[in-house]
């Protein structure tokens, strides 16, 4: 039986013991944890601290994760691996230089943008996508440097197909569905999906209702069968789960999710004026417990156990090994690269 | 033959590729870096920024050392282990969490105190030492959880003997000289070198003229001799050196270092107004090439060879060995621990 990993490449929940004992319960090997939406350096190294104290407190069930071994390591001692990400580049500030001061604290992917323009690139809600802008272009060639993982879920597409292009490391979008299945802003075309297919890069398939068909109608069986069809287009071994489950958040979060400190006026992104707050999540993926019906709803829809295992870790956990090590110069985080 | 390794505990220079290459050619395996002061937190990450710089620029003369392996490491590939240490807690600000952050960036010793009362302990140029603080028992606790080393060199005595009682793991004196053999107040009385070497604790032996007897006409055989001395004090096991090496400062740096922001007045701290610059160093130590005069200055002296190796890098070795993982909880260091 070949040993399959599960891993959830996005979640953004009210953490709590409750969540972290539901992880184990899952099986999750891997999540990539959400850690700053606009937060600036500052306000991100204040919640690697709140980290730090979980890590202290549940250490029989999480711990930080830094490298692909890292989650094989979680499935040998029955916990949790954690990877921080960033939703938006405003942990780094204007200066490149935090790029590799917060891989060396623990952040593992980067999205360029949320939503709306920013330093490097031009998020998905702008009218006018201008692509990456000039200190984009030196960031991404940092962030291939350190192994720290461009992210393009919230990018607009030309800011997309450029940082493919840009980006000497294949890139990921952790959490967004296709169009072809339902055309969600945030959704991505097959053209998009179809070159990040070519560059090695990484779609995690969401389960947030916005990205869904039907919302949180949506059905096991809908939600796999779309799995099997970007299969098909951009590759079985580039695609896998990132649920971007928000359990537990009061709307507040939401809120600050979307309006940040960046408008006065109430935005409501994906959602509506009445439906503002958290959309329900799915019946069959409430949290982490439901992990497995993902797995099982993947068999249903005519996967082979490989494949299977492919969607649900094994891809990510290839993709974890060959992304996360600084390449070239010996930074912090790979110093034996020098003397070999 | 013992392998011997050559170990400064504490320099802080006007970094260049120049005293990089002098590492090389006197033997460097590792050296302690200041690389603050008064800095608070966001510009000590600025100064890290600057050394990843560095890293980045030659690879092949240092790289960023975090344990002591990282010694023996720098010895195989020829180059020079690079340790953060903070001359004051400002870094931390008033946030005992920023203790296992600046960890995780590669601080591995902090003091207490530069002179001054600080929020932690009091410094050895107060009237009045009060010892260790509410906080200060906190952050010794946590700095001995994830293995960052309590340093006390310009700390008061009442504080550095509690400092010594409190901690957990020993503690270090990185840069400083017995008052037996050169009473300045930055020098160290015969009951706490006694107490910190019964207690495992190190002491660095410090070539800044205003430790020295006689100053800049110290003589090799003097220093070399009051080495002696102190071995049998405190243990031949727990001394080394830590030269405090501020070559190529300009004078604007021992104002800085003096004076910091604390006060609009200028301080001559071991200087005076005649003297208030760096004082010119001992003419068999002006720079890293001189390392090796030390050690023919302790044979002479008639230290025998496992004696000399204890003292120039060997005793250090093991104080890192012993000092820089996390202890009990899986921090980011070291979770393997969890898991044994």
């Amino acid at each position: 039986m070949t040993l399959s990993y599960n891993i959830d490449c996005l979640q953004y929940a009210n953490w709590s013991e409750k969540i972290f004992r539901q992880m184990r319960e899952g099986g999750l090997d891997a999540v990539h944890v959400t850690i700053a939406y606009h937060e600036n350096f500052r306000e991100t190294v204040l919640n690697i601290e709140r980290w730090n104290r979980w890590f202290e407190q549940y250490p029989e069930l999480i711990f930080p994760g830094r490298t692909g071994d890292d989650v094989r390591f979680a499935r040998e001692s029955g916990r949790t691996a954690i990877f921080f990400g960033f939703q938006n580049p405003s942990p780094i500030e204007d200066d490149i230089g935090l790029v590799e001061i917060v891989h060396t604290l623990g952040a593992r992917f980067m999205q360029l943008t949320y939503n709306n323009q920013s330093l490097l690139a031009t998020g998905c809600y702008e009218e006018e996508d201008s692509g990456v802008t000039r200190m984009g272009r030196q960031v991404i060639k940092e962030m291939n440097r350190v192994g720290l993982v461009v992210d393009m879920s919230h990018s607009g597409e030309r800011s997309t197909f450029e940082a493919i292009e840009i980006s000497e490391r294949p890139i990921a979008i952790t959490h967004a569905n296709p169009t072809f299945w339902h055309p969600a802003l945030r959704n991505k075309s097959d053209d998009l999906l179809r070159a990040l297919g070519q560059s090695n890069g990484m779609l995690g398939f969401s389960v947030y209702p916005h990205h869904l068909k039907n919302g949180s109608d949506c059905t096991l069986q809908s939600f796999c069968d779309m799995i099997a069809r970007t299969a098909d287009l951009m590759g079985i071994e580039n695609i896998g789960i990132g649920t971007d489950l928000c359990q537990d958040q009061p709307n507040s979060v939401v809120d600050w999710m979307r309006a940040g400190r960046w408008t006065k006026e109430v935005e409501y992104g994906e959602g509506t004026s009445d439906n503002a707050g958290f959309p329900a999540m799915p019946s069959w993926y409430e949290d982490n417990r439901n992990f497995s019906n993902i797995k099982n709803g993947l068999r249903t829809a005519g996967f082979s156990d490989s494949n299977v295992a492919a969607v649900m870790g094994g891809n990510w956990l290839n993709f974890f090994d060959r992304s996360f090590m600084s390449e070239g110069s010996p930074s912090v985080s790979s110093k034996m690269d020098a003397a070999e």
